[in-house]
């Protein structure tokens, strides 16, 4: 399974993990591929550092990426309070009243927190910063190309920068721009994500960007079937993220709802929506996503209004315990997240399918 | 590339070849793949007879298949006239003001026929019955398993029976009833299509029906790398269908229309959409489509109505020269299919690039 990507980041296997988890990642790296700290989450950049600085010390040395989720374009920013001033008051009682028809409690006193602020641009920038000031290999983001200035200041560090692409058209355009690896997000991805299936998308991309620039295949990939299928497409290496979510490093799950409704639910229990973010995005298929389809309810907002309008309902459902009222991303590969199990363990089924799937090709008369 | 259902059905390749063209489908059959006619178009059921006669004479005594789209349960049913009778003024008007608006001249007089009747449940049961009169070595459904009647009927005459499924629960429900081979349709595939991945959805049905069933994996498949793929993820060969709407072999095409429009076709330009037959079927996406979507569209009628209501329709597009106003079912590989190029070349590269890719894998390190 071994690629080049291999070699330019000193992984031992090109399976990266996208997590919002440091533990998660970090176990992922020392298990020998490449643990992706999703920084989104922190919206206060001292966070970022102690998580990667944690990182630095539980990583035996190994390899670690940071992703952030940063426009190419850097939009016009006011403060969150402002912009909460563009939020119709329908939206506001559409949240209010759902909330409280699917019995939603409220945060207890003193909890809760402001909207993700990760997905502000300045904040953004304040991620790549603090990760540049540790030892990070690379800088993915999610929202494709990052500013020009942003991957010449990644590349200055020796840090490489790859980027998410829905279409062929948008991974040149990333390559343009300095992007060194390119993640083809296929349909079936857990949240951001275009329409075109990753059989069709990996190849395509790979096509496009020719030899030189490596492709990771993002995407239903959840075991070493489709492992070896993606390096069948051309793929340099799987990029992954609902995998994580359920095993035992996991930690960031306040009640039980999340962990409950990812091993529950099937390959047929997700949605491409833009209930989260503003921009579509694949979801576990719950009555929270399912009260946005229904007649009168408004249509989302866009990006970022729609996120600091859910952002506090998101704090409230997945704090709880209910998995039916979560707002979780997640790709079609959660129907095979069934049993928590250790990072260590999926690794090594990954990698020894893949290695039963190679051989039995071979065995197959051409 | 051989798997154990080449010898089942006595062909050399894994490759099954949906399509509407007896001149195609004996192509495929002769390169050694199995040609599969579709037999939906033929209202009447002598003419279905006169391409199977064609058919038998012109393979060089190489295997073929048949395919119908027949529910599961017997719908009652009305003439087309009482039928007709069903479909609202609404939609009526909407479909001829959309042609107007569109530019969409008439059929030239004395042209024109009625909706394709193979979607009635008689007239695919008539096709069957025709079908085993020849020398068929698989009939298969697209609308998943036939009646168990129909299936004893095909056994008894030493057929296989094949059908498609979009979810693992409807493929285990196949092979209850008798079905042999699974044909796995993943969302990317054009036609009738559900909403899982072609990545997720072959392993899926892999391990639900287990190794005593053949699956065919279906959707995204155009080249050497997708076949190595689709037989990484589990599957004994792949279902194709857009592939063959471009080869030099195709004659149904009455103007340059629809060709064009797929040869200009990219990954991107085709649609999920219920305007087809009023199930949800992978279109190319073109100003037809996007009709449908503009405020004030109607809602697609129920199958067999939608398929009534716009079959006039469709027969004044697709015999026309302009790639804007075409109604046509095709998958996202459709942005691979730039070229006229005949059966035996298409079905020789996937071949070659298929080889090329298995060598490859066993070339990276483990």
């Amino acid at each position: 399974m071994r690629s080049p990507i291999c070699e330019a980041l000193g992984i031992d296997v090109p399976i990266f993990a996208f997590t919002p988890s440091e533990h998660v990642a970090a176990a992922v790296s020392r298990a020998g591929g490449l643990g992706v700290l999703g920084a989104v989450r922190f919206n206060d950049a001292d966070e970022l550092d102690k998580a990667l600085t944690w990182l630095d010390e539980n990583t035996d040395g190994k390899p670690y990426g940071v992703d952030v989720v940063m426009p190419m374009k850097i939009p016009t920013e006011g403060k969150a309070v402002d912009l909460k001033a563009m939020i119709p008051e329908e939206h506001i009682s559409f949240v209010d009243q759902t909330l409280q028809k699917l019995g939603v409690p409220p945060l207890p006193e003193g909890e809760g927190r402001e909207g993700v602020l990760g997905w502000l641009h300045s904040v953004a920038r304040s991620h790549v910063d603090v990760a540049l000031s540790h030892r990070p290999v690379l800088i993915a983001n999610a929202l494709g190309s990052p500013p020009v200035d942003v991957i010449e200041q990644a590349h200055a560090a020796g840090v490489k920068v790859a980027a998410l692409a829905g279409a062929a058209k948008h991974a040149l355009s990333h390559v343009k721009n300095g992007v060194d690896i390119i993640v083809a997000q296929g349909y079936e991805a857990g949240g951001h994500t275009g329409e075109i299936a990753g059989m069709v998308l990996t190849p395509e991309i790979v096509d496009a960007v020719g030899p030189d620039v490596p492709v990771l295949a993002a995407g239903g990939i959840g075991s070493g079937r489709q492992m070896a299928a993606a390096m069948a497409l051309g793929a340099q290496g799987a990029w992954t993220g609902s995998l994580w979510l359920t095993v035992e490093e996991y930690d960031l799950s306040a009640g039980t709802g999340i962990r409950d409704a990812l091993l529950a639910a099937g390959s047929g229990d997700t949605v491409r929506t833009r209930v989260y973010t503003g921009k579509p995005a694949r979801l576990l298929k719950t009555k929270w996503t399912e009260a946005w389809t229904e007649e009168g309810a408004p249509s989302p907002l866009p990006m970022p209004l729609q996120n600091l309008l859910v952002a506090d309902a998101h704090n409230r459902m997945n704090s709880g315990d209910n998995p039916e009222t979560i707002s979780m991303p997640a790709g079609q590969i959660v129907g095979r997240t069934n049993k928590v199990r250790p990072v260590a363990e999926v690794m090594a089924d990954l990698v020894e399918e893949y290695n039963a799937t190679v051989a039995g090709l071979q065995g197959l008369d051409s």
